[in-house]
């Protein structure tokens, strides 16, 4: 049978400054990646979130990224792998805090923005990300785009660590998203995006823009918080998963222990 | 037996900027308060000061702060109660996760500068303040200026809470710190300096400014580790506790349990 | 004849935040306080914000605040004079550049949030403020709170200086704004509110809440630009004064030269 | 006959973090280039070192730099064109203010760190920081290291452009300065350093690390404010030129008008 989990960034509010549509998008997605205060997100927003999150019994991750509020965590900073390990590392600490102060534990870890995106280009960085979250906690779950460095690095450390999909963005023939400068690097069609995920779940392949199947793992896929349509969309992915029989739980419930 | 912890303020580099003999206090303090980012630190400097701290064997505290690096952290911020739960459960819990990355355990908490003033006097806030320390994890240690609210709020939760004194400030009828706004807020002699805290230490007593004694529990003593003589103080008062017979200690091997 | 400015908070947007109702609200007011980077507004925003404004040939000030993006400005911190004079300055400097790239030049100082109403109160902190203002620009025109200390500040120093009032805010007998910790501290009822300001417009006058008249001086009223239903009160208000025979203008056209 | 200008970095202090030997250089440098609150200072430093520069009759120029306090302004972060333009028009317009509050008026703009260097190489961004220099102030004179896109785009713009050479940094054949990274990138002796500069000066040459002449033109010399070391090689360098027959004046008195 197949399982997919929904993952989507949460809690990135700021202050005063209201952000993303946390609480709608809580009803479908299984997985809360919280913003941790660097590229957004505050400490009264991180816990308002990771209580919601944890109501609505969906699994919470961190959500580190660069030290860059004003660029949302979205320009890339020419960070070495020590100080990847170290930000991520007190940014995971920061949000683990409040969910064990709620009672429950953390389930995974994904880097957000312009980190994730080094990350997956860049082994050390890489290994530096895995490393900072498995020296805070061996049992958290790492998300790593799909075939990607950080991946890979999840894996070597024996870390669990989750294949990450994308829904609404096409693939280059080598694995990688089409970079959003390109046009066609953006799947607006909801039937065209539910269908490329169900085909990556089912049958393990996505057909490339090149108009070659790759071979593709998916175990959870992203879900885009923000834009006017997330809360449409997330509502329809989960129909077409529900409807193509394939089940929708938290990545902590399937994902195979190490 | 008469036994002391001494505990310092560490970590307070930022970035480029070095502030500190945090090496050489290290070979006379017991625990070290360590700067989580908010009004002083960055993860490079609390990864590094946790590793000095107990590569020399010291207890580990988080030493959160006021989000105000340009103020240091001493400049009163009308933040609610429900903020200082915030703020200080964020910072305990990225400073944790370096302590626990190394392999050891976080041992208290001192909340910094004009928050731990601000707590002295104010119930709502310390109880907020000790609540998040409570949530975060029950064994850990809160500090408090001895006789104050933050004092009282920890032992309300039935935290382990060390009272702090100070060797180089004198000292009340009331029991609060003379303000430093005013002379003799100060003691510079080292001599003058040790002799106050050794009468804390064995009769619990210490001479007002109004030239009464007043009661006083000494768990843990302030060292302070900015100023030319911050380490040549920390040498003196070592010896003078120790010509005195009083074991220095790092307060969690003495305080009792709850 | 009577004539009144309108002045509105803007550029209250940072980074991928958006705050406010900018262009909808510069149809009906006068003067835009734009904020500086400390509190709200970064340099994208201001630039953009100044650059809407005078397209619409409303009057362009700075509105510098306390150094607390995540509180908004809104929570008091407990600065020197000095420290209010080098922030204040600072800030000013900063819009000032972006308006006179424009080929403009700033109209106005309104100080925000928590520095406003410290200011009102603070006698020290207003003339600080004041003398920044003076140095950056002895033409620049500063808004006080009617009767304040920092109305009286600016006069002083020989500054164009705005009596500023507030529609929805009732009044003390004093001529201090009611607490909004306190009930009837807003009007919401938008009839009233413009009533209010008719009055203290036409009979420099106002009743307290202490069913006092006590006279006030009204040169500009303060406009809220968040909230719901921000646009449609800066709309009713507009015709209010036109239909009362009061004209609108920015206040550098009418406010006497020194 | 020849002349120079020495300019150094400043103002690098931040709140209670102290940084550089501001007063010390002031005695041996014609220019100096104020932080001015992103990468390093803050209001009350900014003000300060600018009264300290006026003092000693020093040039007085803005010094932007990347919004990145904790890495001082010297990791990339990859901004627009357009971001650069914004940041830089604020942070000058801040600095501005102060000098113009103490009766001066800035001299000159010179980028920090990265800033710096990512405009070297990049005509776009090159181009948008010379606009902004421009747009605040068309008599500013923009420091540009020699034979860059940053010295070109200040001359395409007509700024005054000075272009600017390290004594202490080894160059490559192409007359870009050798990678830090790389071994024989600093010259460390003092005697070197101050030929290769004064080289520079009397024959428009300098030895390129593959042992070939490039020509170079020197309009002012970059001191390092920064190393244990600073203080002396200004004293030595400003020596060394005076022996050569070199007159150190500061560039808005020598550099010519457009």
């Amino acid at each position: 049978m197949n399982i997919i989990d929904l993952n989507c960034d949460m809690g990135e509010s700021f202050g005063t400054y209201k952000k993303g549509y946390d609480e709608e998008l809580l009803q479908y997605v299984t997985s809360a990646n919280i913003a941790c205060g660097f590229h957004a997100g505050d400490a009264s927003t991180m816990r308002k979130t990771v209580q919601l999150a944890l109501e609505h019994g969906v699994g919470v991750g961190a959500h580190p990224g660069l030290d860059d509020l004003v660029g949302f965590g979205r320009r890339t900073i020419d960070i070495s792998p020590k100080e990847a390990y170290e930000i991520v590392m007190y940014q995971i600490g920061a949000l683990k805090a409040f969910v064990e102060a709620e009672g429950s534990s953390l389930q995974h870890v994904k880097p957000h923005g312009a980190l994730y995106n080094m990350a997956a280009q860049n082994k050390e960085l890489s290994a530096a990300i895995a490393e900072a979250v498995y020296n805070v906690d061996a049992n958290l779950i790492l998300f790593g785009l799909a075939g990607t460095e950080l991946y890979h690095a999840g894996n070597n450390l024996n870390l669990r660590t989750a294949s990450e999909v994308f829904s609404d963005r096409t693939y280059q023939q080598d694995g990688t998203l089409t970079p959003r400068s390109e046009t066609n690097a953006i799947i607006t069609d909801h039937r065209t995006a539910s269908k490329q995920v169900i085909r990556m779940i089912q049958e393990q392949q996505v057909l490339s823009q090149q108009k070659i199947d790759i071979p593709i793992k998916a175990n959870t896929i992203c879900i885009h918080g923000d834009g006017e349509y997330a809360v449409e969309f997330a509502r329809f992915i989960s129909s077409a998963l529900k409807e193509a029989n394939i089940d929708v739980g938290k990545i902590s419930d399937f994902l195979p222990l190490k």
